[in-house]
């Protein structure tokens, strides 16, 4: 049996590699942060964030980074925008950061106005109503439930809930709380607490020891490289996934856990990058339909514009692609849109104290007029196949190293040969001043800002195919 | 059976009712926001909070209100502090609300001592580690599964993690999703994402439709006021409720659901405002010890102050109290403290994005700076003899619609005959300036800011005596 230590050794003692330069600093922090104390090896380094501009991430050092990573996709215009910047240094904005109110019973005099200007004024098409939360988790929770109230009252019909419903979900029990279950894919991740950790297929480490729900998981396809080689073989794993999915509905009916939502990445952005076609999503979403099951996109990751299109289920092509949309990262609050009739039908059923904070929502809305003003999908689509075909050009010269890359605007990713290999490359590439991120067991994965452009793009490409020279 | 609709149709008329001034505002908010639409229904109304100051929450329509409910207990030094304000005005904190860091990898320089001068100062005693989150609900997940590790690793003893735990982890099934279960109070209220909601029992309309854990539910102390008049009864309850948390421990045992935690909040704050004696919680403690059970203090409401001790629990008089405690609302952020021995045993396993914000510690670094300057918690103390007296006062002139007055420092409570007649109570006090919140099914809760004083509870008493003495 393997041991719990073996589980990722090398990942840890490259990590602790790379806090080398700012190791000094954790002694210090080790007493008072669990965080950063026996999960020190999770610290990268320690930044100066008042230093760190646009792309390039500073260190406690004053090294300065291109940053491919930008917080684990989430920021989302660079480092100190000034336009940010700005909105902070006006006096009327100031109340808005030092009062945080309970939204859903007290919310501000400009409160819909500000969701107009910034999240409703890039809502999925169809997705009219939104819900803003304090993180992704928490969206993904919401999201379930929302789920859940409506599967619930479109088998209620007319019926009024009973006294035994109102009862039993005091004690847990059904009828008041059934047995619904989610469907999600083998490599997914939908985040951390008990709900979307059901869902949450990524990682062992992120799993172990915590109770969970008997959900169906379906296969998610492993598609093969290049994709104009391989489409018969592709399409068969994508038939063989979806056909998966429709016999786990059916078998969970049977077992009385009853479908009532699935849940998917748009490309699976923590599990290891795996695309899956643009067929393959309007597929799934039929058989959503067909069976009755509310159909909630993940763009946790993938949302706020890093594919080209503000949300990445947009290229799926689909006037109604989503019933429930939940967002977070880049979009610097988290939350979800949802279509009308998938509304609560009472008031504090989707609730908590703050229902998100108006403060995010001032940043969002400026981050919104910049990608507008500045264009910045459009030159996410460029920058990105820069990115891409340079990573192809480097593939075909790296056979050995680069294999499977592949991308959507600046989502970009390859493969290495192993794990050792990956976190050694990054490892190099950060002595190299350049900051990326690991995704699934052996993936490398760009997640830029928006404002990363060609010759980012092209200084990337410059030092890696370096490093990849002097690999050994 | 009763009707879904019946469940709360006072109160919704009710808040209509109270809505009234601001109604207007809603139409527009209506097709935007459905935590504003169908449930527009849980809206107040809007609020002003540029105006807002201390303890005065100003409206729309700038009537001025002397705000007892402080954003569901949440704000912690009043509005618009001028500390607070003259933080945002200082350039070298800009980047700090600018730049949201990912935390667990890339924290900022001067994160160890922010959360030394702020969260770690008020620490409670033997809780050396903390982790920041963004909510409640998030923090109490967390503290969940930092004690479901904990009780694993208790377990595996000195064995390795097998590999039927890293694999049967992936597909939500036992051994390495094991049947823990965390055990609850019925009437407590713990977050709505899905591992708290199974720990929730305060209201139907929280859990309906929402799968859920067969969890163990004790009953919570009903306590008979005056207490001085009860003593015995209320030593046989607490009693009694103390023998049932023994025997479902062994009762799931037995189902081989093995209670891992139990979790608690020192005043049940939204079931009712429940308290219990600081013997039944140190008997309490003292069984979740000798079932080598995990002892979680929830104090995300009655947590920051307000009960004239930083800690709610700190009342009991116990050296360790609490194995693990979470916090949030008045906290600014969320997040929990726990004690060495439950600290996760590598680094992702508490994880995800955020781990909380900066920008939220850097406004609590400087509100606990005010709490100790203006010696807030002896305040809260003070004001709070005030407001209780003054409430035993009201309740034996009008006995017939003011019972069982209660409260620790400022958290103080009343019942009144019945829902209709609350919340009838709360919407003239609201007529008359005075906004409050309801708890459980008849009681009315205070829960005003750390920055209410005598003559706030003075105001507040004159007011509500004339509202009594009219109420028909």
């Amino acid at each position: 049996s393997k041991t719990f230590n073996l589980l990722m050794p090398q990942l840890i003692s490259l990590l602790k590699e790379l806090a080398a330069s700012s190791q000094e600093m954790l002694p210090e922090a080790n007493p008072f942060l669990s965080c950063l104390s026996k999960n020190a090896e999770a610290v990268h380094f320690f930044c100066n964030y008042e230093e760190s501009r646009g792309n390039y991430l500073v260190d406690v050092d004053g090294n300065r980074m291109l940053d491919l990573y930008s917080q684990i996709s989430s920021i989302p215009i660079g480092y100190n925008h000034p336009a940010l910047l700005k909105l902070l240094q006006q006096p009327q904005n100031l109340s808005t950061f030092v009062n945080r109110p309970a939204l859903g019973i007290l919310p501000p005099e400009n409160f819909a106005e500000r969701l107009k200007e910034s999240l409703l004024s890039v809502a999925p098409k169809g997705l009219s109503q939104v819900i803003t939360m304090s993180c992704g988790s928490c969206s993904n929770e919401n999201a379930f439930k929302t789920i859940f109230m409506w599967y619930r009252s479109k088998e209620r019909g007319h019926n009024n809930v009973t006294k035994e419903e109102l009862e039993t979900c005091m004690i847990n029990q059904p009828p008041g709380c059934p047995e619904y279950s989610m469907l999600s894919f083998m490599g997914g991740f939908h985040g951390r607490t008990m709900g979307c950790l059901a869902a949450t297929h990524s990682k062992a480490i992120h799993k172990l020891d915590i109770p969970s729900f008997d959900w169906p998981i379906a296969p998610f396809p492993r598609l093969k490289y290049p994709l104009e080689e391989f489409g018969k073989e592709n399409e068969q794993e994508e038939a063989r996934c979806l056909e998966e999915v429709e016999d786990l509905i059916v078998k969970y009916r049977k077992k009385k856990k009853v479908v009532a939502g699935i849940i998917v990445e748009p490309i699976q952005s923590e599990g290891g990058d795996n695309h899956a076609s643009d067929d393959f999503f309007r597929k799934l979403r039929n058989i959503a339909r067909k069976h009755g099951c509310g159909f909630l996109v993940d763009e946790v990751q993938t949302g706020g514009g890093c594919t080209g299109k503000f949300w990445a289920h947009e290229h799926w092509g689909l006037d109604d692609p989503a019933d429930v949309l939940s967002f977070s990262k880049k979009m610097m609050t988290g939350g979800f849109f949802h279509k009308e009739e998938f509304r609560a039908n009472a008031p504090y059923r989707i609730f908590n104290t703050w229902l998100g904070d108006p403060s995010k929502n001032l940043l969002l809305a400026e981050v919104i007029n910049v990608i507008k003003r500045e264009d910045l999908l459009n030159n996410v689509t460029h920058a990105g196949k820069v990115l891409l075909a340079g990573l192809l050009d480097l593939q075909s010269r790296y056979p050995h190293l680069i294999s499977r890359a592949r991308g959507r605007g600046t989502f970009c990713s390859f493969d290495t040969p192993n794990d050792a290999i990956r976190n050694k490359l990054i490892a190099i590439a950060r002595n190299k001043g350049v900051v990326l991120g690991g995704s699934g067991d052996r993936s490398i994965r760009f997640r830029p800002t928006l404002v990363f452009r060609d010759h980012h793009a092209h200084l990337f490409l410059n030092i890696f195919s370096d490093i990849l020279a002097d690999f050994k």
